[in-house]
Parts: structure tokens; C-alpha cells; sequence
């Protein structure tokens, strides 16, 4: 595909304009501002509209999909017992199948083309995901308490499986992530068991971490230490590993995420939602850390929507410090582009450049709500709507168009979606 | 117009499907579970729409839009002296009028259909309004430091003749409110003046309060009293008043601006952008004080849409108080909607009942983000994307419908308003 006539948001994050992008099988083969020699086959008419980098999704729990709007405004203690773990208690596969495609439409819509989850009911939702197209950091949720083997955990064997059957399929689509849910859901032996089998199988590693103060302060009470000097002693980081939240870091915590080059997954909407406080995102920039954005699940988001997660991530934590100078639109769009590609390991994607895969989204720029331009990036990360994208393409293949999902059968995952939902809700 | 078989969210904030809605004139004539035996003319087909009241926008500074995206992360002094004050020294009737429709067509696409405004360059911005069919409560910005005589001013002059001339116009669409711009770039003397000017032609007033510490903590220091006691005792509260921000109240301002029934005009983006902090909103809701929602303008959020706003008012005093239980979603629905018309003194607006102006917002409800449905007011406010909106109603006449704006030429207002900010830069 040829992209005329486009603007684009190019890899230094300013925009140019009346450049010619083409496409060759899964990559972006030509940029310029003059018309290639070469044949890309179908052209796009680029007028009114802008090219960015496909956004990344570096914290979700898709399937969750199906409590949306379920539990609102109650303390975090009664909603993960009165309305999370009873409802997730009903899931199986069946539910499971249209809540991952419905998920993954959603972020289809907005711009989305890869993202790095933690659920469960995984071989599912990896089948999902590869007739999809998209792309996914996929890793099998693990809490566990009887601590004696890991080997005999179901987790291990379904990691074991899921890394046979699906590591690098789709031609390098999906990954196969190992995951500690978190300090207060496994167990010491059971961390480092999870860290040597990473090691082993040179897997990347998905955690929650200092999400809650609660959570943060209870570990150094158990183990004398923070959850990410926990971790980084029992090994978990000596793999790649993306954390979640990270909103309640001691001061002690920024160097060890620093040395071992671990990515946050920030996820203000979730943070605020659930009232866990606001990460302390500036310094995390300042320092050189590697930041990342996530939806966290829809149960707390309500949507799987970048475009207002970045939007929050420029505002709120200028709100949070008294300081308005604090997150640029560049270091927003990083955030939601580039760094969650690095998160996953997928250093051939994330920008608009020649070389790099053709995981894209286009947004119509010439709508009232982006006029007048004073600056294009500020326009991109505080104007632009997720609605405003109008295509979106992963490994050079068009999966989003003007209202049409190319690999989904949108009118049945909705219907089904609603089905399952109303089946589990009926039991409780 | 009779929209049939549509959902409604119903004037107690749940939502009732199937429901026929009959339009007479510039009312709602019917609602009811069966098809009306009276002729409403044109019909709708309501399936997979949501129709709802027409949200308010209760604190805008229209013209402003031209400032979208100029200066980013400066600090509010470099922000308003190297960014804002240059930019708008060089505005003229030419520059606000494709910049007040522009304003218009944003808050129309997004479903807002009245918006309280404060400004210069007024009777351009009147025109405007009133040919563009949206409701408006005006006022024309009041900074004065020579207070010698109030009715020597141009403020003064300019709102006696908009006073005579747009008061009520448009059928009651266009209101004048008068204007305080705050307490920090007026004095004692032209609060009162404008309190009784106020009071003679029984206007509203619209204000900015305690909107930062400085100006909040400087006004104690120099009148040894809150802004909000300031205006009380100064008489400025004897008429009904919108006071924009409120973020830095002392406790003792609740009292005062529950008895004398100010509407706090809550801007929760602006306040995040410009890091102004937090309003103390959840004790407001506690205590009934009047609360609706406002963008404040384009240079501080940078959109004129109050999806944005709601979703972000029932999300950022959660992580503020550290509390998830606060705002629910039907308190955020209400203070986008019948609580903006309220403080606009139009109380036959902002429900979805019979008798009411027909104010009216459509949605498109069934997509991939708002499936599946556990609570409909919920979806509405955490889900639901401005750019849902399909069409706008004010006073029974469809002003926006499916990307077409009725009554603004859309092509050339972008064209204007991108060539007027063009014009302006080149001369800074
Ligand atoms: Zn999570
Ligand atoms: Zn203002």
C-alpha cells in the first residue's frame, strides 16, 4: 500500500507533511516527499489525514471486557469481593473467546495494534488474538499460594504449552510472557521458580507492582523490603520485565527500575478510578526510566482507549505536582507508541521509519476540533479523539477501516459479548 | 420530530429503551412506551441510539480556540505573559468571529448545546451564537484597575447595549450575564458597581474563584477574607452566580456559596493542565451545593467537549481523595446536564421530560466500547466517546447530525479561524 499526500508523525515526534509512505508485505519500505518509482500496489488518499505509529497497550487484562460498567464506586476491598472475583469465578472459554475479540475490536478502533496482557483461560485468548491480527505480549496469569512445586502448578504447565504451541506465532505476532501477578498473591519460591523458568526459556516477565500503598507497605512489613527490591533480589528482573502502575515507589525503588532497565506500565485512568493515587510519573521521566501506557481492564478504565490515556497522562500528573511543565506531548506519544513496543521486546516497531514494521494508525486531522494548528504534536496528544483514527494496520495489513473490522465479525462478538455476560450475571 | 423505538436516559438518570419522543415546536410533547397518535412530522429511527439531554458547558472562553496548542508546559506566569496576553493583544472582531464559530461547532459535535461565556469583543460573538441556533448565557470580561467611575467604563457601555439589544434574543437563547473576571484584576468599588448594576436589570454574573493558591491566599492577605467572602459581603452574590474553578476554597466558603445558591462551574481538565490542583468537588456534592461542568477555554484543556470533562469528573476526585466511592456516575450526568442549565436560569432545560425544551443529544450506542451493557448510566459516563454524538437538538431544531453542521459552514470557519491564527503569529 502506498500511502500519497500524508502527513506523518515522524520518528524525531514532529509532524511533516505531503510525504509519500509506502508499504511492502509487513513493513514501511519508503518516506518522502516525493512519489516512489516503485509499485506499492493499492494507494491511500492521504488528504486531511495523519500517519502515526500504531499505539501499545502495556497493561490489560482483555477478557475483562465483560464487566464493563460492572461495580461502580465502591471501596476496592468490596469490588474485587462482591463484584471481580465472584463474576471472574463464572468465566470459561466460551465467555472468554468474545470478550478477547470484543477487547481487541475496541483497540482495533483506537489505534491500538499490540498489547501485553495478564488473564487467564490463555490458549483461548491466543487464538484470538493470531486470527485477529493483532499483536500481544500474551502471559497466563499466575497467583498461587501452596508454594511446594512449581513444576506441578497448572500455571507451569500451561506457560509450558502456551510457549510450544504459541511463542512467535504469527509470524512473530504473539509472545508468550511469563507473569507474578504480584508480592501479595504468590509467594517467594514460587518468584524465583517463575524467574529461573524466564531465564530458561529467555521469556519476558508481566507483574503488578506498588499498585496500592496497602500493597507497597504490607511487603516491606512481611519481607523488610520493597515489592521491587523483593523482586529484583529474588531474580524476576534479570528478565525484561514490564510493571504495572508502580504508583507508590519509595524513593530507593527508581534506581533498581533504572539498572535493570524494567518498563512501567502507567495507567492513570485505572489509578485514579480505583483511587490507588497518582504514580510519580515525572520523576520516572527525568530519571531515564522507561514509561509505558496501559488501559489496565475495562473493569477499571471503562475502555480500552489510548488516545484518553495519553491525554490523561499529559494532564494529570501536572495536577498531582503543582507543576505544569511536567510531560511533554513528546514524551506522552513515546509513552504510547515506541515504549510499549521496547516493552515487548519488538524493537523493529514503534516509529514511522523506513525498516521498521508497518504498524500503523491514521487519524482524519482535518476536523474542528484539531484546527487551528499552532502545533501539531500538542494537537496529537491534547485535541485528537481515539475516534478520530480511520485505519489502523499491523505487520502491513489493514484491520481497522472507516467502521469495518477485517478479521471480526463485530455484530456477533457484540451479540455474544452481551450473551455470556448476561448468562454469568443470571448465576449470581 | 418523533425519534421512535430510541432509548432515553429518563429524567432520574436510568435509562428506558423502546421509547417514542414526540417534538412540537421547541419542546418535548410526548415520551411514552407507544407510538403517539399525534403527527410529530419527520421521524427518527432510534435503534442502536441513545438520546439524552444536551450537555452545558457552564465556563468557556470561546474565541480562545484560536490558542489551541500555543504554549504547552510553560509555567502559568510565562503562559499567560509570553503566550496568552501577547496572542490576545492582537485579536479583533475578524479574528472572534470564525474563532466563536468554530467554538460553536466543537461543543455541537460533541453534544453541547448552551455554554456560559466569558469574553471580549461580545457583540460579534452574540451574532454568531444567535445565528448558529446554540443557547449561550454571555458576558463580556470585566478587568478594570481605575475604578474611579464603573459607568464611565467600556465594560459598562458594552454590556448596557448588549443588555438592550441581545437580552433574551433568540427567543431566549442568547443571555447576558454580567461579569466580574475575578478578584485579583478588580477592585472593591466595581464589584459593587457591578453588584448593583447586576441587580437593576436582574442579570446573572459569572465569575472565576479561587481558581490558584496565590490568588486565593493573596486575597486573604490583602482583604483579610476569602475571594468567596469578598464577593458576599461586597454583594455580588444577591444575584445568581456561576463561579468557575473553586479549586482552593477554605472550608468556611461552603456555607457561603451553599446559602446564596453559587453554582460552582468545575473545570476539571484546566485545573489538571494548569496545575491548579484539585477542587474539593465530592464535599461540594455532599453538601448540595450546585455543581456543573466547564472546559474553560481551548488553551487549557484543548477541546470543548464535556464527554471528556464528565468522564474525567468522575475519575480525578477518586484519585484526589483517595476515596473510589465518590461522584457517582449519575452526579457527573447531572452536573453535565440540568445543573449547567440550572445556573444558566433556564430551568425548562436539561431533562428528558415533557414540557421541556427539546435540548437534546443522540448517541450511537451500540459499538464495541459500550457492549456489553451492566448499567447504562455507567456506560454513558465512563464509556461513552463525545464523538458518539450523531445528532444535536436546540430548541427542537437539529443542529448537527451525522458530521453536518446546520447552521455553520464548517469548511470555511476552519479555513478563517486556521488564516486568523496564522495573521496573529506572524505579528508576534
Ligand atoms: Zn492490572
Ligand atoms: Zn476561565
Amino acid at each position: 500500500m502506498l500511502f500519497e499526500n500524508i502527513s506523518i508523525l515522524a520518528d524525531d515526534f514532529t509532524v511533516k507533511h505531503g510525504q509519500y509512505v509506502g508499504v511492502k508485505a509487513d513493513k514501511i519500505a519508503y518516506i518522502g516527499s516525493e512519489r516512489p518509482t516503485e509499485d506499492f500496489g493499492e494507494t491511500y488518499n492521504g488528504k486531511g489525514k495523519l500517519l502515526m505509529p500504531g499505539m501499545v497497550n502495556a497493561h490489560s487484562h482483555a477478557p475483562m471486557t465483560l464487566l464493563r460498567g460492572y461495580g461502580e464506586n465502591l471501596s476496592l476491598q468490596r469490588w474485587l469481593n462482591e463484584r471481580i472475583f465472584p463474576f471472574e469465578d463464572k468465566l470459561s472459554d466460551a465467555a472468554v473467546a468474545p470478550a478477547t475479540r470484543l477487547a481487541i475490536a475496541e483497540m482495533l478502533r483506537f489505534g491500538t495494534v499490540s498489547f501485553t496482557d495478564m488473564y487467564f483461560f490463555s490458549q483461548t485468548m491466543a487464538d484470538a488474538i493470531l486470527e485477529s491480527g493483532i499483536k500481544c505480549n500474551l502471559s497466563r496469569g499466575l497467583t498461587v499460594f501452596d508454594d511446594s512445586d512449581y513444576e506441578q502448578t497448572a500455571a507451569y504447565k500451561d506457560n509450558c504449552d502456551l510457549l510450544a504451541r504459541y511463542q512467535n506465532a504469527g509470524d512473530g505476532r504473539l509472545k508468550i510472557d511469563l507473569c507474578i501477578h504480584g508480592e501479595y498473591t504468590t509467594t517467594p519460591k514460587m518468584v524465583e521458580a517463575v524467574a529461573k523458568h524466564a531465564k530458561q526459556v529467555d521469556a519476558r516477565v508481566h507483574i503488578h507492582l506498588s499498585e496500592t500503598q496497602s500493597e507497597h507497605e504490607e511487603c516491606k512489613a512481611r519481607h523488610g523490603m520493597t515489592p521491587a527490591a523483593y523482586f529484583e533480589k529474588l531474580g524476576l528482573f534479570d528478565q525484561p520485565t514490564t510493571a504495572a502502575h508502580c504508583v507508590w515507589l519509595d524513593d530507593s525503588d527508581f534506581a533498581i527500575l533504572e539498572r535493570r532497565g524494567v518498563t512501567v506500565a502507567s495507567c492513570p485512568v485505572s489509578n485514579m478510578k480505583l483511587a490507588s493515587g497518582f504514580a510519580r510519573v515525572p520523576e520516572m521521566l527525568k530519571r531515564g526510566i522507561h514509561v509505558a501506557l496501559g488501559t489496565d481492564s475495562v473493569a477499571s478504565n471503562n475502555n480500552l482507549n489510548l488516545f484518553k490515556e495519553m491525554f490523561l497522562f499529559a494532564n494529570v500528573y501536572k495536577g498531582a505536582t503543582h507543576d505544569p511543565t511536567v510531560v511533554t506531548p513528546a514524551e506522552a506519544l513515546a509513552a504510547a507508541t515506541v515504549n510499549g513496543m521496547r516493552s515487548q521486546g519488538r524493537d523493529d516497531s514503534g516509529l514511522v521509519r523506513v525498516g521498521m514494521k508497518a504498524d500503523l494508525a491514521v487519524l482524519n486531522v482535518d476536523e474542528p476540533w484539531m484546527v487551528p494548528v499552532n502545533d501539531w504534536t500538542t494537537n496529537l496528544v491534547y485535541s485528537a479523539q481515539g475516534s478520530d483514527v480511520c485505519l489502523t494496520m499491523v505487520d502491513g495489513k489493514v484491520l481497522y477501516q472507516d467502521g469495518e473490522y477485517k478479521t471480526i465479525d463485530i455484530e456477533k462478538v457484540k451479540f455474544e459479548a452481551q450473551r455470556a455476560t448476561d448468562a454469568i450475571r443470571a448465576q449470581l
